[in-house]
């Protein structure tokens, strides 16, 4: 090897490497919260940041506008571990049938892979937090969004959940669902 | 080492490992459906087998009486395998917002690690699957008994799920939830 | 990420992936047992399920006629689980030099990753069990075909198995080995 | 399992978790900075943090004063990702012997596992960043407190590094380190 | 964290770390091959060398005299790589029923997890080579070893290897087997 | 499938496989030792030895003249096990600011992933080990070469190392280095 140093984190050939590859200017823009949910999340996994292949880690802000949410969804790939930056925020998430985990926050919270939670904006101000993940890819399912901005057929959701088929109706109205 | 066998599978010392510690009876067993959802889930997971701790798999029976339904859950820590044995199946898993799978099926369909799922009963009669799962203990998430049978506080319900309080309240009281 | 859902399991993009790639029906079919062990193995692995990639699970039927033997091998890949579904099924697994385990089933047994076993039908009429893996390509080695049907050197197998000649040159024209 | 919904992340009982399990307050504090360094690492990892165990994820604040540095240093355990939070922070790795990887960020930057990399306030006033880590105990391994905070020989510090005695023992004199 | 350094692979408190946990001296000895494979193993697995806790590395020397010869065997738990120290190596392994893989060694050889293989003196005088492996356990089950020197009934061998009763018998004889 | 027998490794068509695939002759030749260091490191990692993908294992040996060092460096992706063949090895890691783990052997020393460690001749004639690894490319960044063989620029060596300005402009003078 003639002593030469190498790594193995590059697909790229070590000479092509440069710094750009390594860095990510994405979160310095803030989110548009001017929606439904008064939220943004804007996110830097592998598919924004493609320095992040192979590394098993990943970040995304959430910006919340007076009354945002980050409604109820899970991530099927990766544990999350949120800071807040400014603002209060009131996050929790479901581990079991008997279980609720909420708590108001100044600082960091866990969310265990894959289970139901969410983020509330507490404050009367906008609120900023940065989440990191345990993967490049962590994945999103919002729960809201799959049952009823999809095209998930309205009488399975009924049957599957127990949710009121008017409910249903009304809510894939709202999110743009069909079926 | 003297040339003697040795394998990296057993906390109990080789000597007093016997055949019944890799053997489970406890599938055998038809699960009782005589609740709200007509069907019974019976695991063989590591709490009830303790051998399968450290071969990363497990495996369920699931009994779905006539009109019988597993509503919509998650694994949060595997994938699973579903084999139909008796009966006809409809199963599909939501993997995005404009996406829903399902199927009727006479056999095998896979549902990735963390995403929303569920099983009904498609036919007049019983039914029976075996499912499987890529951990000894891949956990379960149902999503009416999160929201519905837990102590997660209404309020919080509405604001993360936009189900209207009516119908959360409903809910609780069918299936036993506080808060 | 304008809040869009994403799921991190296929390759395809999600537009394009439909319930069939996630559905497999190649094991309804019944095996055909008309061969020297009377018995057939018919696999759902991801090079027959290709859904399976990236799951770490994997599935298989096993049809044993009236005296129908599988006879031992290993799976240098994956543990597996054994569930039987009609019949009863002997089986049991080599753990060390001092230890044979086997057992008369009627519902489940586990087999250590890397582990010579082994499945017989111990029952009068025809056996069913299926059985899944702890990968989605377990791999499969089965002791007598790489011994006596491969092309094996006569010489290599007895210097370093201690079988005597005339024996293994008696399975290699019985099993079609060469060499 | 009579349906009872179960997660698989908690080493306490379910019905014995609360919500300060996965909460922690300890990065709201500014770190310290009058040092040497002119820098504070303030780490939430599983040692301060035990609901961390087994989320594969950990984070750290790195308060730097104006003139601050984080020294070259590797986390043997684990890749990180930084997000500067304020102010103006140079940071960089080093990958080969040939490619010196150094970037001015507004934003985020990722350094693989186990290389060689720095932070430095790029600033006139204070700065602050947030770190996080793809394990929940990265580990830190510091250049010169490895070399000269430690009780690590001088003349195998010289044979080893090439770095001449008497700024070892210059060094280890102004860090504190033996031997 | 006052920036102390800190290291993520003791169990030990690091104070009570010494050199001597990480270095291990039962290599040194030449193995006793006097016995019926003219070959000695001698490991430095977890269980010798409580070092390679969770470095997922282990290592082993072979001496194999004048006709020595280490039996088909796999490892369940890892791959092995093998360096000849001295003398000449005939190692093969058997990767599926129709390739036979043999070769003349003079230095290194690959044998995927899981695999028989076995390992050859291929010169006139004695032998060495260092095996190393994936694993800090990497489980050994020597095929012959597992058949016939231990309680595995003799008419289960036959019935699931085709090998005959007279044959199973006398290597029950040689190598001690009961059953 | 037949029963046909396959294996999970290759990512070659088994037929097309050979013995010359997981074979190597590489390490046969003495390494050039006349060089600063008197000392050569000829590596097996995947990148000579393409056999080795996917197996988590490669080897190196490493050749000291009299006098001869490798100097204090890191494999960010394995942990390394040392086995002196020939001479007298004196070796150590750095676990922690207090602790210097040091060590004259005759034969076996473990490395843990990514911690700073060397090796020294500490005979009088050439000595020789070998060292594997817990990855099949486990990287290496040598300490002196990362920084003044590079184009690392002098005044960030400086700031990050406290390494005196003239020290590091000597010391790229006799490595190379350049900035």
């Amino acid at each position: 090897m003639s002593m030469a140093s190498t790594n193995n984190h590059s697909c790229k050939k070590p000479a092509k490497v440069t710094a750009d590859d390594f860095a990510y200017s994405g979160l310095g823009i803030a989110g548009n919260t001017s929606n439904i949910i008064k939220a943004a999340v804007t996110p830097a996994f592998d598919a924004q940041f493609a320095g992040l292949n192979g590394l098993g880690i990943s970040v995304a802000c959430l910006d919340l506008a007076a009354g945002g949410v980050i409604p109820l969804h899970t991530h099927p790939g990766a544990s999350e571990l949120l800071v807040v930056i400014e603002g209060r925020i009131l996050a929790g998430f479901i581990s079991s049938a008997t279980l609720s985990t909420s708590k108001l926050l100044g600082d960091v919270m866990a969310f265990p892979q894959g289970l139901l939670h969410f983020q509330i904006n507490a404050g009367k101000s906008s609120a900023l937090t940065i989440v990191r993940f345990s993967s490049s890819n962590p994945g999103l399912q919002i729960l809201d969004f799959a049952l009823f901005k999809s095209s998930f057929p309205t009488p399975l959701i009924v049957q599957t959940t127990f949710i009121d088929v008017a409910l249903v109706k009304k809510l894939k109205g709202v999110l743009g669902g069909s079926g």
